[in-house]
C-alpha cells in the first residue's frame, strides 16, 4: 500500500531527531519496516489523566499504515473515541468511534547483543528501535478494519490470516482497533563491539559481544487438536528469524 | 534490599487494576521482581509537552527500587531535574538533581509463545509483562548511584559489575540515575493453549501454542582483546534463559 512515489525515508522533525547519538538514528523507511515487521509487541504509550500509560500490544502493518486492536472496552481503545487533543480525557461528551483520536508514542524495540566492556561505563546494548509519534483514530470502515486485523493476525505469524476462521459480525463489533499512520517515525540502531577508552585496553577483563537469538520452539498442538491435522508449512520450519544478524 | 517484613504483594489501585482479563493480572512480589529480573530493556514513558513519549532502556533492580540512567543530557534525565507534576515542563526555573521527578511509566513485556486460534479473534500472545506506575527522582547519593550503576550493569549480565572496571569521577558526573520505587505495580500473564469456541472445533485449521525461545549466542570478542584472555564463566555456559518455560 505504500504509494508508488513514496519517499525512501520519513521526515525529521524535533521529536524524531535525539538529542544523542544521532548517528545511530535514521529515518529510512526500509529500515523502520524491516523493524517493525520483525518484532511481535509493540509498547504503546498514551496519557490518562494526565500521566502517562505503557502497555503492551500485539500491531500490524499495511504500507504506511499501523493497527492496534483491542477490545472495545479496553483503555486505549475508550480513549481514542472520547480524547480530546494531548489526552485530555475530562469530556464526558459521547464516545463516538470517530471522535478527535488519541495521541499515542509507539515503540518497538529489538534486543540483539549485549555489549560488554572493559568499563562498566562503556557497556551497553545492540538493539534496533522504532518510534511512531502520532495521533490514532478508531477504524470505522468496515473493510479497512477486516484488513487491519487480517494483518495483525499475520504479524503475529505470516500466512495464517488464510488459514483460519475469519472474524464474523458479533466479533468485529467487539474488536475496536485503531490506525496510527506512519509519518513522524525514527529508528535506532547499534551494531558493533564495545568501544573501550584507550587508557582501560590492557586491564584484564574479557570484552565483546553476546549474541541474543531466538526463534520458534517445538509447536505445541492444543489439547483438542484432532491427530490428523497436519502442522502447517508456515510452522514446520522452526528457525531463528533470518533478520537475526551476530554483531 | 527487600525490608524484613516486605508484604507478599504490592497494592492494588485504578491504575494498577486492568479493565480486560482480571484473572491475568497479579500484584505478587515475587513474580514482578522474576519478569524484571529476566527481561533485558524496559520501556519507559513519560510526558513531554503533553504528548505520550515512550523509549527504550536498560534498567536495574535493588530489591524495590528500580534504577534507569542516561547521559545528563537527555531527554527523560533532564525532564526529571525540571518537571513539576505529570510532567508539565514549562517551567523555567533553574534544573536541580532534586528536582520534583517526572511522572512516568515503566513497562517490561516477555513474549513466551504465539497462539494460534482456529478462529482469527481468538488468536492471541502468551506473554508475561510488568507495569509500573510512579515519579522518578534523580539520585544524588554517590553511594546510591554507584549501587545503581552496578545493578544496571549485572542486569544486563549477571555478575559482570565485578568483572569491570567501576565508573570513575568524570563518568559518574556525566551520568544520571533516576530511582523508581516499587510501589504501584501490577504484572500481567498469559500462558496456556488457544480457546476456541465451541462451533470452532471441527474447524481444518491447525491450534495450538509456538513457543518463542532465546538464549546467548556464541559470544564473539572484540577485535582489539588479547587472545589470552579467557572467557568468563558466567558466559560459558550458552544456554536459553532458565526462566524461559513451554506453555
Amino acid at each position: 500500500m505504500t504509494p508508488p512515489q513514496a519517499p525512501l525515508s520519513y521526515r525529521a522533525t524535533d521529536r524524531t531527531v535525539p538529542t544523542r547519538a544521532r548517528e545511530r538514528a535514521s529515518h529510512d523507511r526500509e529500515l523502520v519496516h524491516a523493524i517493525l515487521d520483525e518484532a511481535s509487541v509493540c509498547h504503546l504509550g498514551f496519557v490518562r489523566d494526565g500521566a502517562p500509560v505503557v502497555l503492551p500490544t500485539l500491531y500490524g502493518r499495511v504500507g504506511d499504515t499501523l493497527y492496534v486492536h483491542g477490545s472495545t472496552g479496553s483503555r486505549p481503545l475508550r480513549l481514542a473515541g472520547q480524547a480530546g487533543p494531548a489526552g485530555q480525557t475530562g469530556q464526558t461528551g459521547p464516545a463516538g468511534p470517530a471522535g478527535p483520536g488519541l495521541e499515542v508514542c509507539l515503540t518497538v524495540t529489538r534486543v540483539d547483543g549485549l555489549v560488554l566492556a572493559r568499563s562498566a561505563f562503556h557497556h551497553s546494548i545492540n538493539y534496533r528501535s522504532v518510534v511512531v509519534h502520532g495521533t490514532a483514530h478508531q477504524v470505522t470502515d468496515p473493510e479497512e478494519k477486516r484488513t487491519a486485523l487480517d494483518a495483525l493476525v499475520d504479524h503475529v505469524v505470516p500466512g495464517r490470516s488464510a488459514d483460519s476462521r475469519p472474524a464474523n459480525a458479533r466479533e468485529l463489533a467487539a474488536t475496536a482497533v485503531l490506525r496510527l499512520d506512519l509519518d513522524e517515525v525514527s529508528a535506532k540502531v547499534r551494531t558493533g563491539g564495545p568501544s573501550d577508552d584507550p587508557e582501560d585496553l590492557a586491564l584484564p577483563h574479557w570484552t565483546g559481544v553476546v549474541p541474543l537469538v531466538r526463534g520458534y520452539g517445538t509447536p505445541v498442538p492444543a489439547d483438542d487438536l484432532a491427530p490428523s491435522v497436519p502442522l502447517p508449512a508456515y510452522l514446520s520450519a522452526p528457525t531463528a528469524p533470518a533478520a537475526f544478524s551476530a554483531p
